[in-house]
């Protein structure tokens, strides 16, 4: 406090003349897409920030984008939480150097595409969800100018993710973007009679107000997979999934539980639901990004709690605006490591990959060719965080070999993974020895991964190595700031 | 993003064998308040900072303060939200030395007393409610270790103000703490199983949860008055209050409001109630301190909403535990000047005053013989951003005289100030001329505040200036952060 260090005698009093006005009546709202960023004088070089929650319905990140690009403006660092197909048209940003930079934790479809194909000019850093709150919290991402795509907002910036026609639940990845970027603009197409509730980002932390016609589609929130599997090896897979978690002796009262939307690890909540019925299991928490399913589980008292980051379907949606115990929570309450977060409280997550390679590395950042689509999402986050991390997976999935000596682009460490489910067998991470000795006592079989890569090997062939130039375009950020892998140009 | 600025090949990987260990397993559970004031090293100098939420009840500021000076720690400079005669103790601690400087935004009994005689070896600093968010914000206020009184936390430090045995309800004025605090300790009496929801503060806030037999005595919330007053005189104040916020105009549908807790106050609010049921009215919202009273107003749906920064009685600390639209609010988003805040959009703000001078600027902080007695609270905030704001008092209520040439500490500045209702006419700021031709044409009578307080020093003769010493002691600061006035010790 500056006055303990002075003379109070000295201090000067504030005359009358120079009280300020009474009353801060300054409007926030804005109408004219073009007219507030010129008012914004966004220069060269900026970053503009963008959160995903309406997904790959989401056409704010392209309106905003293609209203910057109009300005003249260029060098831009495009700083998006996760960046969808729908978004193709940011490809020709690249390509005239409106955006140079990409700093994101998801990434698919064409602008993916693209950067792998060498057409971002600098360079894409990919972050995990928490890494990117992290990042962001620790001023290490700043951010000047961030957009928030607001299913409803009142004229003073209170943001609800549950109002209005483009609802998308949660929007804890907005928080961190609210809280830190410099200038912060809420852009909706529902406006609210004040004060608009229950806020996910209350007035104090929005600068601007922009009504636009349209936000996007609400039916686009439901990307990828968020069906339970019907292919008969998913399920086997799903239900051996099951013996292992219980083998690990955590499915008891109080499991805190996460799985993805991909159609295994549904059919895996599908089945430890059945069995928690069948045994009057009442879990602590389930978490991350919420499907129906989870909220089918809350509803019947087999979880306490729903932590919900990010809704991944309708019925998240609906949940989290009527379910007292369905609770919001931000990224870096998600999984900052800097912080103590809810990653940390898991007792399992079941998690997917691209590909794992026998030190459990896994990729889920890289595809066929080494082209980019995906990222880490929660991914790394969770592995690190919970108890036990459990990978589910096909060994014959699609032409990609699916165990490898060493991953393309490392994602996630792995010493942070600890299972490994095929249709061919489990496998154990050798450092976790308590595991293995659990397996054993529990007469569930497991395979080493080595001798699971050979076998797939015996029936597919041993893989090519991905043919790459030698530019690195990018880099694997581990959530606590490190780099874990670089990321290069694809041929 | 440092990775922007350097060429990517030059970037080094992170080395497998040091990735971090697997798992964030550090327990943050502490059942010691001693030994845990050793684990955390306080050097003398620190600041040390606490809210009010359990008012007059309050029993951790002085337990941790108490064992701080066992440990022999001094210079300490305390950031107190709120200072109450039950915490009378820490007289001790100015004396020997172990606290030497004061950041509150009201102090009122022992403390008070002895800091105004001169007890404290620094300074006082009185800040608004929104003012301290702002300076704790912006750094300008830096928080060493945060004590956050905590009704109710889980082993995480997810911290709920509605479960409990000393359930405060709203936990606004803690959140500038649990952000900028450097380190932020949970004091708990009530531990809940994970996760402990609707948390006011989460984990990713908390570095500690400190479980200790007693955080206080809910009843103790109950401070001041928060009954109606049943005094003829104040209740004439009152309906001559509804008639000048009549003549304002701005009571009609969409109306937002805010009263204090006293008598006379909560009659005007019930005044209200009563006329806008009559007229079917429907109110915004009302914010502030809530009481039952208002509760009561929301529950009959004559407001959309209450903003609720702390709770004032039991029945507040109910409904924000039941109500969906009984909306907690933090310090900052009730009245931080350097946002947008609830403040802002008030129309109507009813307040106290122990004096106002001719300019119309407020004393609330010194009481008779300038003995510090009180504070801005958020006087200060809503008289500033509310369109019209109305000091309702008796001109006869003690020996002091009310209307004063110059008051003796400037809290709120007279600009700011509009109308003065008393039991003896109604003035209005010559500053608000538009509110001067609405009460002509509304035939509402008002009297200069120069004639009121002749009336008034003709029946209780010219007031004797306030002796004192020349010693300044403390500060009374803007919310913007400007010095308004000096505090002086008393003889």
């Amino acid at each position: 406090m500056t006055y303990f260090n002075t003379s109070l005698e000295d201090v000067k009093l504030l005359k009358k003349e120079d009280y300020p006005e009474k009353g801060n009546t300054k409007s926030k709202m804005r109408d004219d897409l073009d007219a507030l960023i010129k008012e914004l004088d966004i220069k060269d070089g900026a970053s503009i920030s963008f959160h995903h929650h309406l997904r790959n319905g989401d056409r704010v990140l392209v309106q905003v984008m293609r209203a910057i690009q109009r300005a003249g403006i260029k060098d831009l660092t495009l700083v998006a939480s996760s960046i969808f197909p729908s978004m193709a048209e940011i490809v020709e940003l690249l390509e005239d150097e409106t955006i140079t930079n990409i700093v994101t934790s998801y990434i698919s479809g064409p602008v993916g595409e693209a950067v792998s194909k060498g057409k971002l000019k600098g360079s894409i850093i990919m972050q995990s969800h928490g890494g990117r709150a992290r990042a962001i919290l620790a001023d290490e991402v700043e951010i000047d100018f961030a957009f928030i795509a607001a299913p409803s907002s009142d004229q003073r910036g209170n943001i609800s993710g549950v109002n209005g026609i483009n609802s998308c639940g949660a929007m804890g990845y907005a928080i961190s973007d609210a809280r830190k970027g410099k200038t912060t603009i809420a852009v909706t197409d529902y406006l609210t009679a004040y004060p608009n509730y229950p806020a996910d980002i209350t007035e104090d932390y929005i600068d601007y107000v922009l009504q636009i016609d349209s936000i996007g589609e609400k039916a686009g929130i439901v990307s990828g997979t968020t069906m339970i599997t019907k292919d008969p090896v998913g399920l086997k897979i799903a239900q051996d999934t099951l013996k292992a978690m219980i083998a690990t002796g955590l499915v008891k009262d109080g499991l805190s539980f996460q799985t993805g939307a991909g159609g295994i690890s549904l059919a895996v909540a599908d089945y430890l639901r059945t069995y928690m019925l069948e045994n009057d299991i009442k879990g602590s928490f389930a978490s991350g990004g919420i499907t129906g399913y989870l909220v089918d589980m809350l509803e019947e008292g087999l979880f306490e709690a729903l932590f919900d980051v990010q809704c991944f379907d309708l019925k998240a949606v609906e949940s989290i605006g009527k379910n007292k115990n369905h609770l919001r929570m931000s990224g870096s309450q998600y999984g900052n490591p800097d912080v103590s977060c809810v990653v940390d409280n898991l007792d399992i997550v079941i998690l997917g990959a691209t590909e794992i390679d026998t030190d459990f590395n896994v990729n889920v950042t890289t595809g066929s060719h080494g082209m980019l689509m995906g990222g880490s999402g929660g991914h790394q986050d969770t592995a690190f965080g919970s108890k036990v991390s459990i990978i589910v997976s096909k060994l014959f999935s699609s032409r990609i070999p699916f165990i490898k000596d060493r991953v393309d682009v490392i994602t996630t460490p792995g010493n942070t993974v600890d299972i490994l489910v095929t249709e061919r067998g489990i496998s154990i991470n050798p450092l976790r020895k308590d595991l293995i000795e659990k397996f054993e006592k529990a007469k569930v079989k497991t395979i080493d991964i080595h001798d699971l890569k050979k076998y797939a090997e015996d029936v597919m062939g041993v893989p090519k190595k991905i043919e790459k130039t030698d530019r690195i375009i990018g880099l694997s950020q581990s959530r606590t700031g490190d780099i874990l892998d670089y990321i290069y140009q694809v041929k």
